[in-house]
């Protein structure tokens, strides 16, 4: 019997002996998955796509295309292979985040509301060339957002949680010597017991006036409550992709701050995600009908 | 008698000999510059300091902190040199340039009008990697720009006045083969008769459907009218700092359509600016000191 696949995408070439079905994550989830053996969850779909997770008693394999996974570890059968969306959103996320920064430092909605009553006023305005940029996560995604901040010249200094003096990367216990003299901080870490509350009251007092903080990784890294109070009363400004709740309610008072931008969680969702994302499934559907090791594997529970 | 130099800043070492008042273009201008001989304009701050010039008898150096004198050089007596601020914006606009790609692919008009709401909902977007990027203007800002967009690994293709092949640069005749393969159209030229309506109705009606425009060079390059109607369509996207007039009138439609993006000409405006320009200054002025030749002199019409 072919091995079943079920993915979002049926411009794929499959290794002989596999059959796929498609389920994009729009519209009613299929009803017969019971044959399942290899799962590609559609990107970005809600929680409907992984509630079939627990109808599927052929799985082997569950194909994440996120970067993060915390929600879906612990619905993930014992014996199943969880394997990530590590490195497919590297670049989407980066530029997101240089979005969000030149939007900031260049007054960006201050443009574009005096576009909405054509004014021509000018000001000069902050710049991101020579910014002191604290880059707090230095996985794949931080080295991409790396990349383009020293094309734009800004300074960057490396923090992850374990020092490596041969990389210049700062382990994170170096943070409270080194927020004094950082202009923006971008936060690019996973959401885990030790990223939880990275940024609260005291690092946030810590940081020199006028700062920018920009997340994109998870937002329970900051402490929503003192970065609102912090922004609210203009001694910061915040740029963020990810909040802590997410959504943020749409009458939290963080939405209207003047110097804080907010985006809904949409920096991993652009247009080069996806033919990262294929080449990716097709790389890994090969090594599953060859029997060979998956790649971003988070998890293997025998039995 | 000690050189005498108006300038807009006082924090400048001064070579031995010299004597400087400041005038940084705020408030009313001096009265008595008729023993100025270096003059350094201040920047960006319309046409009343360019009004002393005619005041100045004793002048040799006009310095403008200006990439671009077009509207300077019918003002600069016989006799005196005038010099450029070339390559002092260079970082400035191009982060200019990076923001307004960014904020268009990755629609932040979108995401900031759904803040003003305290609304949640998410959509994949258009992405700067992976596009093909016609760039055109190879000098100085463009080069960095350049940079900028290799770094968020966009295809950039490079186009000049002249081809220069071992740079890998196009020649400007080829801009009709070049148009219907590119995603994002980068202008960074100068104002002259060569590059008035670079842009008209043919060669934006080459491009293919939903290309994004970017101007941050000078906004005679690009036929208002002609981009007024593919963007007004829908067909075309366009992000600008710089216009043809300007300042654009209020009630100018252009102002109003979706998918585009105006700043009113701040590109080159940014802190970063700053000290480079002064470092600049403070070496012409050893230079002048000196009896050493300029940089970036523009023209010398001797008397
Ligand atoms: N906004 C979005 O749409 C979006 C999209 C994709 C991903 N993300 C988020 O971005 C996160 C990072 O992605 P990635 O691919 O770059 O992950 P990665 O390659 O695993 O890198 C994670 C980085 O975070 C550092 N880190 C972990 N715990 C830390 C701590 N307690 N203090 C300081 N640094 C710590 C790691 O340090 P070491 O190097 O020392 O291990 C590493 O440098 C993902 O986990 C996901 O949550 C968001
Ligand atoms: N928005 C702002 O705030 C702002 C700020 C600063 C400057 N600017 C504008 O930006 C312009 C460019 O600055 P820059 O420092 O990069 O100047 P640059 O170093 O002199 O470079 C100009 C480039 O334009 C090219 N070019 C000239 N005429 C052309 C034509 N007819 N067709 C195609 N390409 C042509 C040149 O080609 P070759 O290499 O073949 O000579 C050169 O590559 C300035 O002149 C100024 O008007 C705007």
């Amino acid at each position: 019997m072919p091995a079943r696949v079920l993915m979002p995408w049926a411009d794929i070439d499959l290794p002989e002996g596999m059959y796929a079905r498609i389920y994009d994550g729009n519209g009613p989830p299929p009803e017969d998955v019971d044959e399942i053996e290899f799962y590609v969850l559609p990107y970005d779909r809600g929680p409907v796509p992984a509630s079939l997770l627990a109808r599927m008693p052929a799985l082997k394999v569950v194909q994440s295309l996120s970067a993060g996974v915390e929600s879906l570890l612990r619905r993930v059968p014992r014996g199943v292979q969880l394997a990530n969306g590590h490195g497919l959103h590297d670049l989407s996320v980066a530029e997101h985040a240089l979005a969000l920064i030149h939007a900031s430092q260049r007054e960006l909605p201050r443009w574009f509301a005096q576009q909405a009553t054509g004014s021509w006023a000018r000001e000069h305005t902050r710049s991101l060339a020579d910014s002191r940029v604290l880059l707090i996560g230095y996985g794949a995604i931080g080295k991409a957002i790396e990349r383009q901040l020293v094309a734009a010249e800004a300074l960057v200094t490396r923090v992850a949680r374990t020092a490596r003096p041969v990389e210049d990367v700062r382990g994170i216990e170096e943070l409270p010597a080194l927020l004094p003299h950082a202009d923006i901080v971008v936060l690019i870490v996973p959401d885990t017991p030790g990223t939880r509350g990275l940024l609260g009251a005291a690092q946030l007092a810590a940081l020199p006036d006028d700062a920018l903080i920009v997340n994109v990784g998870r937002g329970t890294a900051i402490d929503t409550a003192a970065l609102l109070a912090e922004t609210a009363s203009g001694r910061l400004r915040a740029a963020l992709d990810v909040l802590d709740p997410e959504p943020l309610p749409g009458d939290h008072p963080l939405w209207r701050v003047p110097g804080v931008i907010i985006t809904p969680h949409v920096a991993g969702g652009s247009a080069s995600f996806y033919p990262r994302a294929k080449r990716f499934v097709a790389e890994q559907l090969r090594r599953f009908a060859a029997d060979a090791p998956l790649l971003n594997v988070v998890t293997t529970v025998s039995g």
